[in-house]
């Protein structure tokens, strides 16, 4: 089985990050491959970036169908352009954020979210609002790091361990989730640390879209999320369009792989 | 005062006779400019094409921006990239489901919404969900009439015509919201026929947005929708990073407006 | 165009600010009346108040559509007697709490009132529950000014923009509304002061009938707000029944308007 | 122990039929007194007739608490007036759709309402999204009869009967809430003619009024519902203002009470 | 009327305490039994407690059924087994969080729930919810004293009254409702010191089936609560299979009543 | 890694089936064990079975945890005991209904469940709501054919197919969940005969406990699921009680483990 993680944001070194997370959730059998846009922003930290990141992670997902990937990891805590991803993927599509949150729930009553700027926590809201968990997630709290700080500031490991410990100790929830992929790196030590499950996205996107496919379950593709009727583009996106057999979109330029 | 309405999709015809319910419904001393992306889908139709449509919706917003305009309409009932068009416009952003969709509440306890095709009903019940009106739209139904078709298919108006009539009679609903940019030119006459008033979501974003202005209130800057934070883009959306200065996104490759 | 603001309470200097704030929100060629009833409870202070102001309105209402009202505004934040006068009126009716309320979230995620009394804080959440804004309103503050004092008490300023900064600073709001129209002049001060934009329902409601009334929009008639089956009426009251032709309510006994 | 009973119409058959159905429902020792207001209209079909029929049940409240009532019942199922009721009254006041719809909490899952024009349907929703019962009420049915065509129309029980059997039949629901207080002597055969239990929100408002006494449980006085502030009241409802002592109200102009 | 409450612990002294709170809440002409059973947990602490405290509680309705109860209660505050009960019993079976979250609803806006242990606050939760009151219920506290304790520990009542008090003063509910039949001898005495109206759920449980017997009015038997489909059990569990012939469970090894 | 799937009925041909299923589901490396009760019910058919189910899953699963096992499924739709299961065990616990039910969501937007008898689709919805999946279930349809007879029922199979793909017809839903442990065997063959992605809850479940088990990730043990606290019980269940060591319950009487 291959499942294909895409960061949709441009900075290697995060995809690095997150693909070595995801290998250490697959399951024996398991071949994962990491891998970001050629176009976008270097982070994704407003509806603006997030908007922009869409269109390079849709040339992944299908630069991914077309290279066999079973199914696909959406590798940012804002699950963008999931749906978008649907209608392309033949196989199943999982973002970090519905898998973070889905996950936590089959370990207690409640979650808080940790994640990096404030400006980011009214999306995860609304995400636990679509994915029916309001009354799950009691809290979304922000430790004011920026992403790509995550890797480079010395104390961001200890204020996000502090701010999950405050999550615990005010809001008594019984599991944590981490709100960056770029966090993924944390979780084991955390869940020691503050004494409650900490759950990282992107491993429980791995063992989500694992178990999919080994169960044979993809996106019901009857209404909503059939392949994108085609139809001309223009501009610079203009390989978007065109008129696609099989997998969607043969027109689109072809974008490097990691 | 000034505003734009951004068709988020390239075809000009229709940009036209948005432009055209858009001028109709504005007041006295109110100018009002109709345009499109140079870049993007023919006609929005997925999440795939909406979420393509939002680059070159973005660049429209700065572009309009930067043209002076007061405050923004984005035209598919889809509302794609409404917050990233927040975060980047000073003035006020309204979309035209959730325009149409509240100018119906007052209009009595329920509305129902006609739209074209029925894989983009889906959309529609996330929108009524976030505007937090599920209770008051009771149903949303598709004529399966592809948005281009609107303007060329004979038969269109009566179709739409029909479906709006059953939901009165079916679900007794107080308003009806017509559920594409497209059917703008038809509020009137299906208000005449179908007996409840019909919302044309274009008309009602503009007086909204008139509204906004008039009364000085736009969008709240100091915390979700603060300018997204400038940052280096890659790729054939590059020119859309770099360091903003006053309005976001100097950079940004013109778009020609028409 | 003629708009008719009814301030639901029977004091005059109330109905001249309220007057006021109405005619400056609205645009050119619109005309503003604004009146209150004569007989009813100086100020509304409670659900008694409330309930004990509404044949009052209603009356006023009667007038305004004999006297030729294109549209009504019910300037009193608990919107009493919305849903009677609807029935009552061939044009739109509008509460200045759902228009203060809806206005607001077209400026952001979410919002907080900041209202006179404690003891109404419960029916603002009843509206904002009605409305579909229960996610939306993010807190109800009382400043405990009684509605009359507003006017009087040399404090009540600086002590409304001080909650209305503590909202911002504690809830993290988007935008404020104001949730009394004795509160109308206030408005634009605040709304430099506290740096988030502050909703005046007055206004709010005055552009949102201005739009209704331009788009030729108005209450739906062929269900719940069909006008009301005429009947006796017995008592003090025996002016609202009779045999309505027309307007409904042709024996109301004259109410003078200012 | 005395509960009042008032019927916020001014027809005196129908108080005359909840008189009975109430003094059939209460227990040994308890005395119930059924009252109408002299002011008012006589039924309540509309939003209009509601708002108008709550200043002379009002009354008819102040006046049952001077004459030593100990609780109180709201006999009409739009529940009017009763959050002013409770402001005004030491003892408790319920109302015959909260009462009528939480009874029937207890008997299943589910239940369905029966009321007179299709026009009042609405109202029946807001109350039980208001007490809580949205996902608990599974429809709200019309059977066009008018309240007051209940007593004469021969043909009325047979069709109320026909659409409890419908809504079991269709909807599965537990038991079945009359939605007319003019219906109450109907619950006792329609229980056996459609095999679900059938409940009288008259019945079920007494005996929860008596349990309320008897337990010592009144409405909470110290926030929302705390004695409503005294002021002046101008016009033909001035008598409702004043200087309230013990009892609130005094110069009330005194209303008959049956 | 025969009403028989039945402390699903298998607690003495306990169900004595529960007994004499159920008799005095109770009117004239009603009998009241108050029983535990002989197999199960000696106090609900979890919801391991809860769940193997259902079988004896099952027990204890069906021979309380076959000694003529009218109707019971399940006195212990997670409503534990009433689904079930209410299939197996011919008479109405109400819980004591139910009954006393509902009577609540009538005492004002919101309430609040003071409870035992911090681990029993998400079953109250669960019930609220399920109860459709989540709005109603502010906030449920614990003052983590043992059920067992309340008896015992002389500290507890003045831990209970502090903590009502600072759930009224922090949180303007309206009423209390205790959340645990072990409290239930203290609720007259906090509704005086905490000047809200506290309520116990075992004499609002008594009153509420009271009222359901007298009306006439039990379970709905024609769907989901129609009694259990007889069938084979078998091991220390064996007696509550079998051929049920009228009520349901013949063979149910006897329990003694006390 | 071994994973403990209990049936919680008595039936070993039913468990037989079920063990099947989940071994078909499991990874490479992982083991699956099938268990079922001593006691209790042939099978799970009203709350009154599902209630009297629980202790002997109780059993199994302090079995299972003695036994080494690292997680655990509850393969009952209506996910009985599962609060109490996750109290007891160290390891994750996950039901069939939750698992069938989450699984689903990442297959689109909407889901219906096909289950076995009318009078357990209440149990359905209850599940649905408390796992915040009432919007996404559009529907829960029943067979009418009782749990024992999907074995032995020729009908059954096409039944079942037939019901599916009405939902599909009818509701346009995304996916199907099977409502019952025992159709575990049909889904593979029903997505492809009605042209959705149908998931029985069994194989989801044994995915999602063995990522849990994958990633270290197990009940948060602070709070509400603690262990619970040992005590006495008596009668037939007293081997619940006692004085737990490491794992709880040591003195539970031995249930065979099959």
């Amino acid at each position: 089985m291959l499942i294909q993680v895409v960061n949709p944001n441009t900075t290697a070194s995060m995809t690095d990050l997150i693909g070595r997370s995801a290998r250490a959730a697959a399951g024996p059998g398991t071949a994962v491959v990491a891998v970001n846009p050629a176009m976008g922003p270097v982070s994704i930290e407003s509806h603006y970036d997030e908007a922009l990141a869409v269109p390079g992670l849709l040339a992944q997902i299908a630069a991914g169908e077309a290279g066999g990937a079973d199914g696909h990891v959406v590798a940012c805590f804002g699950d963008p352009g999931l749906d978008a991803a649907r209608e392309l993927a033949a196989g199943p599509v999982v973002g970090i954020a519905e898998a973070g949150m889905r996950v936590a729930t089959h370990l207690g009553r409640s979650f808080g979210v940790v994640t990096t700027l404030a400006r980011t926590t009214g999306r995860a809201w609304d995400l636990a609002a679509r994915y029916g968990l309001r009354e799950h997630c009691r809290t979304v709290r922000a430790v004011e790091i920026a992403v790509l700080a995550l890797e480079t500031d010395p104390a961001a490991r200890a204020r996000i361990a502090a701010e999950c410990a405050d999550v615990v100790a005010t809001e008594g929830v019984d599991a944590i989730v981490l709100g960056c992929a770029g966090m993924a790196d944390l979780a084991a030590e955390l869940t020691v640390r503050v004494g409650v499950p900490v759950v990282d996205g992107v491993a429980a996107a791995v063992v989500t879209v694992e178990g999919l496919v080994r169960l044979g379950l993809t996106t019901g593709k009857r209404g909503e999320f059939a392949p994108p009727p085609p139809k001309p583009y223009s501009g610079p996106l203009a390989g978007f369009g065109g008129e696609p057999s099989g997998a969607h979109a043969p027109h689109l330029s072809p974008v490097p792989t990691r």
